[in-house]
Order: structure tokens, then C-alpha cells, then sequence
């Protein structure tokens, strides 16, 4: 079959390590089910500000523009926090979202069997959560003209948040499919009682609306949304919403199903093109040890086979592996109770292999 | 002792009958403390908009001026919904807000014992949960530009987000001096790796924080913020944070006390100035039918008494007699385990009253 290209960037902390043990798998996709990969590494993020001097160095992004896919590892770290805003790895990722043109951010939150404990909600509560929070990722305040000036009342900085119509719209009919096929709920958050943005925003979700009548829809406020998930998180099945509100509620919705270092997620573009990433951060302080777990990057992996390959074999495969490999009692320190049997990130990843 | 003058707006929804049992605890506290007050009740938001045809009439803007303190019962309600902007009860809220210079709102959410098992949150996550969310009320994205127009895509709308040095100082400082009266230490919530305004706040808050050396100070990015919340909840005392993030935040804390039916809030500006109001919203579908539960709106007008006139000893004495009542196994239904035991709106307050 045809050869698809993947750029790979492994980025800081335990980036390189989780990476490693999804290549791992990848390999192992090829061997079980005939598929070709060509993957070429690029740097990306602190590695790159050091190495390059730049966070997304030009090199980076056409080896991303020449893939098919993109498999991120974990960017930034307390070494580059308080550099100035160019030198910083948020900005990078910032700028790689838009180069790519990666407008739609899906985070599926899920609660695992094995993690189930691990939320601060109760289990009860917690039962049946199997939500997807669809983010838009390349408009809105994060993309606005931000600027500082000097006001009537001394020195003020102001931010700009912007949407057209064909942003909101293409984020929107996303969700709408989405949502077809899963449980055919869409849930679509703004602030419309205040901000003008969510007005326009919500006209559109109306207007869409009309094509996909097997959708049941509900508006809901932002402030109002950040508690329902607390309060009723299975009763979600698609989330819809804009830049800000969606950094903020997919973190809220990752954290409460008590899994998150097991969560994966996918940024796409126009068609098929897409960047893949564990959910969790690079998480410095274990970097290097052969600590990290490597599900969340793993099951990342498989969000790619499926949504940019359309590879549904080779997905359920890794799945599975997954599922199985913790069914047999198998965890990494973080998701250990008994931390004297975890094992370590190497571990985990050739016991995924030999599962598929 | 000086008349202090409250001015007193019910609203809609169960806001009379919330406010009409605050009112009888209000006459108490001068029978017993020997303290005056003079009433004077004005309309707003939806009543106010289907008897004068807009949500914040000039003669209730007048009454609240001249008045020392407001007490607010709720506003709003699907009758009004779908109405153009001016004729929306939120658009009165906003407008009360700028008018009367509330640049505060300090939000409590504390876990009370009686409802510690109404929370979705494991008992164990939830002990000693004890923390002030103290947000920006007048400035930012709420109250910034905001406008449509067309863009090179098409229809477009805008919002704008502005924050100058004074508007961040005055708020910031409050902030760390309600965290020197508690436990010291103060959560600066902003998203400075993204927005200009929240670098801006950043600043303030690190320059500011040399006049409070005794406070512990820790910046948390707002999507983090979302997720310790709900993690290590009972870590947290004071957080400040501009208008938006403190919309959503303080909802999402309230929610996971679990006793959000409880929660007294106050909105504050220069000086001793505040209008105080319960957290909860105005509930058409219980309103009128003696359900409602008034003791966030009792507790609201204890924070009255005790931030805008200094009477610590009322507004004790109103606390103590809500443990009391609680502590004595009586609910309104909202609260009831049994809910055939509730008591109504009318006994709560009289009860409250009793055990002044
Ligand atoms: C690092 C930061 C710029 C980024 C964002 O806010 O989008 C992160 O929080 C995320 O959600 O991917
Ligand atoms: C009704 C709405 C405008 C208001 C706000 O967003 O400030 C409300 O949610 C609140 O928190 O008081």
C-alpha cells in the first residue's frame, strides 16, 4: 500500500520517551496489517529554542506540511517560562496550529475502568462519562490583535477576540458530525448574553442546526457548562466551543474523569490532515527516567490511524492492546496503586506491542 | 445609632420571596443589636423591563445611589430570554454593575456540614474546602467593544478585551488584603502564556505583591486553574482573577462545594459601598410556591452587615442562627434528604429568626 508520511516531534520532557514507545507501536502496526509509514523527526518547541532559536523552526514546519500526520510528543518547561514571548514554546504551538491551519481540537474525555478511583468525583457521578469536547483552535482572543497603549488612565493592554461566520461554521457542521455519530447530543457553550462573539456564534450553531435534525441540541452558557460538568459530566456527549472556553472546559472535563494521563487528542484541518497529542504535559521534573506513561501518547497514535488514515484495523488493534495490557494489572507509576510493581515507560509500551 | 439605608430589589423569579424572609432577619438584627435601617425597594431586571420597559430603570439607579447598601434577590427567566439586548435582564445586571462602580465581586464557597454528601465530589477531596473567589467585575471582555462587521470572510463580530494598570492594581490589592485576614495565600489566575491583558496582570500582580510579603502568592494559568479546582480544592483560599476567567471559575468552585443553593456573594466598590446578593439564580419553575431556599440570601445580607456597615456582631449572630437551624435537622426541600420533612420559604426564615 501506499507509504504515509508522519512527521514526528518527540518536543521536551518526557516528550522523546513517550514518542519512542509509540513508534514502537507504529512499527508493529506495519508488521500486523501490511501498512508503510515514513516517519521523519523535527524539532519543536524548548528543544528547538535551544538548538534553533526559535521554537517552530522553518525546517520543522515543512517537515510537517510534507506529512500526512503529525505525532507531538510534549512541548515546554520551566527552563523556558520566562522567556520572552518569541522564545517561549506556547508560542511555537500557537504558530504551528495556525501554519497547519488546525482549526478543530477534539479531546475525548473518558473515564478508564482501571482509573476509575483516580477522579476526586464520585465513581456514581463519574458513571458512564464518554464525552468529546470539539475546540476551535485557530481564532478567536488567542489570534486577535493583542497590543499594549496608553489609555485615559495610564497604561492598558488589550486583547481582540474576532470570528466570521465561515470559522464558526466550519468548527460547528464538525460537531454536528461528529455527534452523528456517537450518541447524537451536541452541547454548544458560548457566552451569548454578553459577547458579541457568541452571538454570531450561536446564529450559526441555529442556522446548522437545520441540516442535522437527528442532533439534539442545547445551548449552553459558559459559567452554566463549567458546572453541569460537574454536576451531571455523563449527561455530555459532543461539546462545541470556541478558543478560550474550550482551553479551559477540556481541561475541566480531562481532569474530572480522573484519567488524564491517559488522554489522548487530535487537532485537524481541512480534510484529513492532523497533529496528535497526549493530553498531558511534559512533565519536567520525571523526564528521563523511564517513568512517563505512554497510553495517552499511544492512544493518540490510534486517533490518527483512524481519523487520518482511516486505518479502523490497526486503531481497535492498539486499543485493545491497551485495554488488555491493563486488564492484565499492568500500570505505570502515575496510575499505580501499589507503586512498587509499576513499571516503567518501556515496559508499558512492549507489553501495548505484544498485545496487538 | 445612625438609620443606614438599604435599597432592596427582589427581582424576579423567587427573588421577593427570598428577599421577604432576609427582610424579617433584617428587623430582627434592630430589635437586637439596636441598629436602624431604612428600606426602600426598587425595580429591576425582569419586572422592571415589563413594567417600565427596561431592566435598570433610572429611579432604581437612584434609589441603590442613595442608599449605603443594596440587597438583590435574583433576575432573569425565560420570559426575557429572547428579547433584543436592551430589553435583558443580564443587560440590567451589567448595567448596575458599571453604574454603582462594583469592581468586586467576592465570592465565598464554602462546603457547609449539612450538605457536604450534595456535593459530586468525594468527601475526602472536598474537607476543609474553605476558599474566596474574588473576581474583576467592570472591566475586560464584558464590557470592552463590541461589534459586527464585515470582514474579507464575511460577517464578522467583535469583542474586545482591554485592562489598564489601575483597574488590575485596585482589585489585585483588595484581593491580597481579604487573603491577609484569612490564610494567607493568594491565587493570581490569568492566561499570560496567550493574552496580553492577562501579561499585563501578571505584572501588576508581582509588583503589588511586594507591599504583601506575609501573603503566599502563586500564578495559575486559567486552564490549570479549572483543573486544580476540582483536584485539590480545600488548597486553595483566596483567588483573583479578571472578569471572565471569575465568571466561570467562581461557578465552577460554587458547584463543587456542593452547596451552591447556600452561597452568599457580595459585589463591592471603592469604600464600604457593596450590593449583596445570593450566588443562586431566580428559579422560575419553584417561584411563588413557598419552596425556595432563602439562607444564601439571609447569608448575603449577613455580609452586608458585616463588610459595608462593620456590624460583626448581627451578622454573627445571623450565621450562628443558621448553623443553628441547620444543625437542628431543618430543610427547605432543595436540601432535604427527606423531602417529605421540607419546610417552606416563610418557616426557614421565621426559624432563623427564632434563633437569633
Ligand atoms: C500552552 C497553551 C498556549 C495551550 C492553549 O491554551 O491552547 C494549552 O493550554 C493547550 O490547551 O493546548
Ligand atoms: C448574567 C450574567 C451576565 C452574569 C455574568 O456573567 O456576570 C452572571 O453569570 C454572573 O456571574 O453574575
Amino acid at each position: 500500500p501506499e507509504v504515509k508520511k508522519i512527521a514526528v516531534i518527540s518536543g521536551d520532557g518526557i516528550g522523546p520517551e513517550v514518542v519512542a514507545e509509540a513508534e514502537k507501536v507504529l512499527k508493529r502496526t506495519e508488521e500486523l496489517f501490511g501498512y508503510s509509514f515514513e516517519t521523519e523527526h523535527a524539532l519543536f518547541g524548548g528543544i528547538a529554542i535551544d538548538e534553533k532559536g526559535t521554537p517552530l523552526p522553518e525546517e520543522t514546519l515543512a517537515v510537517c506540511k510534507n506529512a500526512d500526520a503529525v505525532l507531538l510528543g510534549a512541548v515546554g518547561g520551566p527552563k523556558w517560562d520566562s522567556n520572552p514571548k518569541e522564545l517561549r514554546p506556547e508560542t511555537g504551538l500557537l504558530g504551528i496550529r495556525k501554519a497547519l491551519g488546525l482549526f478543530s481540537n477534539l479531546r475525548p474525555a473518558v473515564v478508564f475502568d482501571c482509573l476509575k478511583d483516580a477522579s476526586t468525583l464520585k465513581p456514581e457521578v463519574l458513571e458512564g462519562t464518554d464525552l468529546m469536547v470539539v475546540r476551535e483552535l485557530t481564532g478567536g482572543i488567542y489570534f486577535g490583535d493583542k497590543f499594549r497603549r496608553q489609555g485615559e488612565h495610564g497604561e492598558e493592554a488589550v486583547d481582540t477576540c474576532v470570528y466570521n461566520v465561515a470559522e464558526v461554521e466550519r468548527i460547528v457542521r464538525q460537531a454536528f458530525e461528529i455527534a452523528q455519530k456517537r450518541r447524537k447530543k451536541l452541547a454548544s457553550v458560548d457566552k451569548a448574553n454578553v459577547l458579541e462573539t457568541s452571538r454570531l456564534w450561536r446564529e450559526v450553531v441555529i442556522r446548522v442546526a437545520a441540516d442535522y435534525p437527528d442532533v439534539e441540541l442545547e445551548h449552553v452558557l459558559v459559567d452554566n457548562c463549567a458546572m453541569q460538568l460537574l454536576r451531571r459530566p455523563a449527561s455530555f456527549d459532543v461539546i462545541v466551543t470556541e478558543n478560550m472556553f474550550g482551553d479551559i472546559l477540556s481541561d475541566e472535563a480531562a481532569m474530572l474523569t480522573g484519567s488524564i494521563g491517559m488522554l489522548a487528542s487530535a487537532s485537524m484541518g481541512e480534510g484529513a490532515f492532523g497533529l496528535y497529542e497526549p493530553v498531558h504535559g511534559s512533565a519536567p521534573d520525571i523526564a528521563g527516567q523511564n517513568l512517563a506513561n505512554p497510553i495517552a501518547t499511544i492512544l493518540s497514535l490510534a486517533m490518527m490511524l483512524r481519523l487520518t488514515f482511516g486505518y479502523a484495523d490497526a486503531a481497535d488493534a492498539i486499543e485493545a492492546a491497551v485495554a488488555k495490557v491493563l486488564n492484565d494489572g499492568h500500570r505505570t507509576s502515575d496510575i499505580a496503586v501499589d507503586k512498587s510493581k509499576a513499571i516503567g515507560t518501556r515496559e508499558m509500551g512492549d507489553l501495548i506491542v505484544a498485545a496487538m
